[in-house]
């Protein structure tokens, strides 16, 4: 029992296909209910909802809402704590991912027509902005750097952070990347509680504008039941990789790729697309081989077996042909001239271009966010990024002139539409 | 019985305050049951649940999925068959709004750093778009004008429209403004059961990326229901405007822009902030003596009563401070200088400066989108724009140089997240 390895010529493959395509769909009807409850429960109740969401989950018993807070002082304790290396390994992430971030920061814009209409769009930063960040199982600095540096860019003055913490221990690396990105509001709460509390406010945590961040089923649920009441970046599931690969790319580090995306979930989905036969057979050894090695081998391995798959094409252009209908999270082009495919590519979260760019090289350090629409919704969503903290305002001044030219065609489309106050309002300004 | 009037020193200010600040509540969670049973109708059933649907809302009984679309040629027709002010105002609209909407286009990115890496951000529209445009009790072309223009702008390749149609008599206004957008595809579907369609493709009509427009709680509903599905451009309410006058503003004008407000629906609210006293008394009589002569005087009567209300405040500024608590769709500066207070504005939709931009103009003609954010949600939502109908992925290319440098970091920071598959896929490339 390995990896799949199926050809496009085969009979099956379609079904095959198909199966991969679903790879991405999570069951949130069934969760909605519960969910709705939670979300209700923390309006109605308040503190005593989280606290009872917190004793339930993470084992510990917070006696009131303050002692949810995590303490500035221990945040700025662990930083001073942390060895040269990791230290030195989270301020170059917060400098690459801030210098990419405020690359694609919107800006306000006027223009001026000729006649004097002034016309334009007014870009500001939200205002609060609350960030999921998941624990339990695992914590992830990164996960904190990649969601409050795009905040911080955009100019978001209140940043907030909720996170579940077993036991009441956080992880210190978690605290000191708290410390690095100066979030001075940080709330031992995970799950829907902590969704609602962050949407709808709860003592001094007070509503926000805006929730990004990962989390399982229910957080993800949660944020849809409460998009529109605040702003969310996406719904997300189960992280995947499409890797499309020629003879000319080394089978170990498609291998470790694959085992990379595969580690992080059972759900996950690795899948490989080459038109070479001696590829595919190669990365299905390199998998077996480093498998054992790995200290997530089980999940690394349920997930590679279950949901990994090696699909052997025609070409290269059939692969990119297949990536397009999966939309991936992750694209990586371990192919020769990578760059003269990039105009083909028309859904991806990232794409990653040659050997020196394995994904994990994005997932911490390159710079661009890592946090990307998964199961075929980079079809219409996009990583995070600055403008997701952002939001705008159109901006409209008519010169007299203006106001004159425009007035009888503005009354003529009032009237068409049955508006008689619309056509008033214009007509009133003539005379 | 007219407008309320009520000054910011009273003692129930805060209270009349309050419930003006929750206008636009809607009670999305009594509807979710019956719109999800609509949706699950229309993925288990298909253009079964649709024709049912329309036979009971529209009146009319479609034999079969063909009797929904539109046909091209009708909408030829009745664009030729325009009276020639309506085709002009029409036409100066499109290209108006073309104009505007074209200077928001996002472009990709490229930036190349010194030691060889490529990072950017690629900027693609989406595939396929669902405009959701309202029908009914009126039809509004201009509704038509300002989903569909983005999305041409964008470069979406298959724009699809729903609308309700009653008596399956489409408007030839309605059909005429489906010709000048060259829309080839258009059904005479509304209500949740178009949402689930668009969202979840019916017979020839596959899923769409995103929808947008306009539409009543259950349409309101199913958009948000099937967020993350498929793309949606926000969850909007009732309609609202916000004006801030002080004593240089035309009393007449001033009510008229609040009538012109409260005419589209009972539930719109149409708030005037003023610090003048003399101004607030005449726009209470102008209101009284302009509404019998409205076409609309029931609704706007209605409106204007129950969730109108002026607002004398101490000076401009708190007025600003009120608006921008009260975060609403529409603002009009009608004001001395009003360009000066520009930069005071935090939340507002869309904001129209001065006496000759009054809201019906940038309804129709001005060129920014009417699709604004209702109920306070401008604090994080958009004005409908470009942006909506595109998307992004990021790229990521590392030179060798480039890789070596930052590889001991990632290392580092996979090892804190105990992610050894990723330290490896970076380790094996060092070698």
């Amino acid at each position: 029992m390995g990896i799949r390895i199926i050809a496009t010529t085969q009979d099956h493959f379609s079904q095959a296909f198909e199966e991969i395509c679903n790879r991405g769909k999570i069951d949130i009807k069934n969760v909605i209910p519960r969910v709705m409850e939670i979300l209700e429960d923390v309006q109605s109740n308040g503190k005593l909802a989280l606290l009872g969401q917190v004793e339930k989950f993470d084992d510990w018993r917070p006696r009131d809402f303050e002692d949810l807070r995590i303490c500035e002082e221990s945040c700025k304790n662990a930083y001073e704590k942390l060895d040269p290396l990791s230290r030195e390994a989270l301020c170059q992430a917060y400098e690459r991912i801030y210098t990419f971030h405020a690359k694609q920061k919107s800006k306000t814009w006027l223009d001026f027509e000729q006649n004097g209409n002034i016309l334009g769009q007014k870009v500001m930063p939200m205002e609060r902005a609350g960030l999921y960040i998941p624990g339990g199982k695992a914590f992830y600095p990164s996960s904190l750097l990649m969601n409050a540096i795009p905040a911080i860019v955009a100019g978001v003055r209140e940043i907030v952070v909720c996170s579940p913490t077993p036991h009441n221990a956080p992880s210190p690396m978690f605290l000191a990347a708290l410390h690095l990105c100066k979030i001075k509001e940080a709330y031992k709460v995970g799950g829907a509680a902590a969704i609602g509390m962050l949407a709808y406010g709860v003592e001094q945590c007070k509503k926000v504008d805006i929730i990004t961040g990962p989390g399982n089923i229910f957080v993800a649920t949660a944020k849809k039941m409460v998009f529109g009441d605040v702003m969310i970046d996406m719904v997300a599931g189960p992280s995947e990789i499409v890797i499309i690969a020629d003879k000319s790319a080394d089978a170990r580090s498609v291998a470790s790729d694959l085992l990379a995306q595969s580690e992080h979930d059972e759900m996950a989905s690795a899948i490989l697309l080459t038109d070479d036969w001696g590829l595919a057979m190669r990365v299905s050894e390199e998998i077996e081989a480093l498998l054992p090695s790995l200290a997530r081998k089980e999940i690394a391995g349920k997930s590679i077996t279950t949901r990994g798959m090696i699909i052997v094409v025609r070409d290269i252009a059939q692969a990119i042909e297949l990536s397009n209908i999966l939309a991936p999270e992750h694209l990586e082009l371990l192919i020769q001239n990578p760059m003269n495919e990039l105009a083909n590519i028309k859904h991806s979260g990232a794409i990653f271009l040659g050997s020196y760019a394995p994904e994990a090289m994005g997932d911490y350090i390159a710079g661009p966010n890592h946090t990307l629409p998964t199961g075929g919704s980079a079809r219409f969503f996009s990583p995070l990024s600055t403008d997701h903290f952002m939001k705008k305002s159109s901006i409209i001044y008519l010169s007299k002139q203006g106001f004159d030219t425009l007035a009888p065609y503005c009354q003529r489309l009032a009237e068409i539409e049955g508006l008689g106050a619309h056509q008033k309002s214009v007509a009133i300004r003539r005379i």
